[in-house]
């Protein structure tokens, strides 16, 4: 496949996506969960061929787990759609609305960003999901799965396009790339992609971000931290510091550092070290640390003489304060206060997620006025920092990025606006030079107003 | 000057600068205002040394003229940053207030961007109104103005900087930037710079886009269009063409082509042509246009016998059509319908502003839906695209970008947000479990909540 023609004409097919209304884009969702129900068989098939290939090349038991779409899969992907299908329309969203002179009316309204690449890991509901957000924000989407569900994603492909096709959007509203060189291609295809949504691991996220000039949305990383103040409650606090590690790991959202006050390590470390450890969590941290932990230890503080390697602390430099470990694995380290909590994380982190927990009112306003992060959090598990969670209905990734859209992104992060004005013939020489003024007022933004 | 070694500093002092309340940043506003009336002569003394210079080196008086900085520019820029200390603070909005679940409240709170590097033409003025409008946005601001001002920038900036100082801002929440070739160290400073924002030509513009992986706001060409329907009142027309073409033709908003609907070309175009060649204009354009021309020259429907040459078309192929002239020449093209002429602007278009006239509210509705531009028009001049025309206050450039900010981008397109969280110990384990449940309550936003 030429990549660079293909997109070509997914480009000339978005403004007739953007011009799709509300009952097209819902119509193109139920036909394809019509479609999803009418060849179940098929995509079981082709989804088992993926999956048994995977186990003869033997891949993690993990990950087929990820690969595998089954009728409890389908039956959530349906469900996903039918709610996507009730979400209000992200598009057509009068946001301004003025009179800058009499008959001179400016409004900005939501329209889709155009043409978006994503390029997702080997998950069957990722290919559903991704279009369906995509042709709800109005936009066209060129795709690029996880080669494992190469198979799959092929027969899904051909049911959401037709689905699409045939509920009356244009021919060139999705696009599949199948190999994995595309890739490259696609990177460059500068003119014709507006935005590129790349997930999967640090490594490929980075490699994508480095080598486009086309916008980037997403997360290299996820490196959260949670603050434990001195002012905590450390009863509310240790269970959410065990949610935040261990619930699931493997996720972004999850807490790679805690840092401890000071003033409370005495009492603290104690409780949050033995919870931790319990769960199964190894754990790493500075020196000071590793040594407060020892000495708890043999002070008989901190486990049974018998299990001193399960408390052990292994000790890491400042510089490793930058590590993701998506595993049972935490960083631990003290600080004097808030303050230098703040420094670190905006030193160390991804601007993704941090929490501080404490009952103190001032330094949490600090933390969250100061923390330079998507999430900023109080009191609460970093792990809700999802676009599900956060009530957004369907999320296309997490946006470690400060340009448009910031933290999880659902529908309304797939949009961008323009700026209509309606005039009577009016002329800026006329402003100009004085014979006429503007009087800005801005107006009720309840609909657009279509005539001129 | 080590570029990044600085702008680690200014990115140091970025989390102080959001913090910093309105009082104080319009307090800093109305200091520079006092520090510019103290030193007036001062700085009319740097700007006439740079002036001399510009003179003695042959620049052209276009150019002088904008880089001079008299009594009269002055006082404008004292108007303007009274104005903005007027404007409504653009930090601290909510924009999302959603109750998860009992107890748990999430904020979507607009914060600002963070070190945005701006690097703009040789105008004295652009100096004060950059960093005022990143004062009142909260983020610290890297500056490189053009050298032919650099004497007047050296004065002006320490001013600025001092006056914010004093009002209560960090020392790095300005930074100026003076040798040309330090400009590529800061395209470099990925971690540090969180948006660059580029003011120039072309190709300036364009250099910047292609060496950096800091995202750019800005616009490297505007090259707007009007298309000329068959259902336009030519009286209220032509007029609009006019001014979007000669008002001020340097402009990135100035019409660069006119498509003409082919059913009214015998009456529109000795209009039209008319008055562009009485305005001074030169004309291009498609063979079609210019065999046309010549036709009504002939047949004594357009000038005088003897002056042909002044309403000769000069025959322009259509791969020239993306040409912006920022001059007084115009292209002209006929097109069949207003579906031929959007085809043609979303080919050569920049995305910038683009317009259609017209009495027929059909055509107009394809037109403002399906043009993908920041600016989409109806019977007024392109001319309008501009911050303070649209009531901003204020601009800090124009972009043709489609993420963040599109179009005239004044203070709200300086600011992103930040997802606030804040809880009473919620753990995601119980809503996973099935032991809680999100009720996602939109809540009404009139202010932020700061109590856990």
């Amino acid at each position: 496949m030429n990549v660079r023609e293909e997109a070509k004409k997914v480009k000339l097919a978005a403004p007739y996506m953007a011009a799709a209304s509300l009952k097209v884009r819902t119509q193109a969702l139920q036909n394809i969960v019509m479609a999803l129900e009418d060849h179940r068989e098929e995509i079981f098939q082709a989804n088992a061929l993926d999956v048994q290939a995977a186990v003869d090349a033997g891949v993690a038991q993990a990950v087929i787990k990820r690969l595998k779409f089954d009728e409890n899969k389908l039956r959530d992907a349906i469900a996903g759609l039918r709610q996507m299908a009730e979400l209000k329309d992200p598009l057509g969203k009068v946001t301004l609305k003025r009179e800058l002179d009499q008959g001179l009316l400016l409004q900005r309204v939501t329209v889709p960003i155009g043409v978006i690449g994503v390029i997702f890991e080997a998950r069957p509901d990722a290919l559903i999901q991704i279009s369906a957000l995509c042709i709800m924000s109005g936009n066209c989407a060129i795709l690029k799965g996880g080669k494992e569900t190469a198979g799959t994603n092929k027969v899904l492909f051909e049911l959401v396009h037709q689905a699409a096709v045939e509920a009356g959007l244009p021919e060139g509203c999705l696009l599949q790339v199948e190999l994995h060189n595309e890739i490259d291609e696609l990177l460059k295809c500068q003119g014709e992609v507006d935005l590129l949504i790349p997930r999967g691991s640090n490594k490929f996220v980075q490699y994508i971000m480095d080598n486009t000039n086309i916008p980037v949305m997403g997360h290299a990383a996820g490196i959260c931290h949670i603050y434990l103040d001195e002012k905590a409650d450390l009863a509310e606090a240790v269970p959410v510091i065990l949610d935040a590690k261990t619930q699931y790991p493997a996720v972004c959202n999850a807490v790679e550092t805690l840092l401890v006050n000071r003033k409370i390590a005495d009492t603290a470390l104690p409780m949050v070290l033995n919870a931790l450890v319990q769960a199964g969590v190894k754990l790493r941290g500075s020196e000071e640390v590793a040594k407060r932990a020892g000495a708890l230890v043999a002070a008989g503080k901190l486990g049974n003489a018998d299990d001193v390697e399960k408390y052990a602390v292994e000790v890491m430099g400042e510089e490793d304060f930058d590590t993701e470990y998506t595993d049972m694995i935490i960083s631990i380290k003290l600080v004097d206060n808030v303050a230098e909590a703040v420094d670190h994380i905006n030193k160390f982190g991804s601007h993704h997620t941090d929490c501080i927990l404490t009952k103190d009112d001032v330094a949490a306003d600090y933390f969250l006025k100061m923390v330079d992060s998507a999430g900023v959090y109080w009191n609460c598990s970093t792990r809700f920092a999802d676009g599900f969670r956060y009530g957004f209905g369907a999320e296309v990734g997490v946006s470690t990025g400060k340009l448009h859209a910031r933290g999880p992104v659902g529908l309304e992060g797939l949009v961008t606006y323009k700026y209509q004005l309606i005039g009577h013939g009016q002329q800026v020489g006329d402003y100009v030079s004085g014979k006429k003024e503007f009087h800005h007022r801005d107006l009720e933004r309840r609909a657009q107003v279509y005539t001129s």
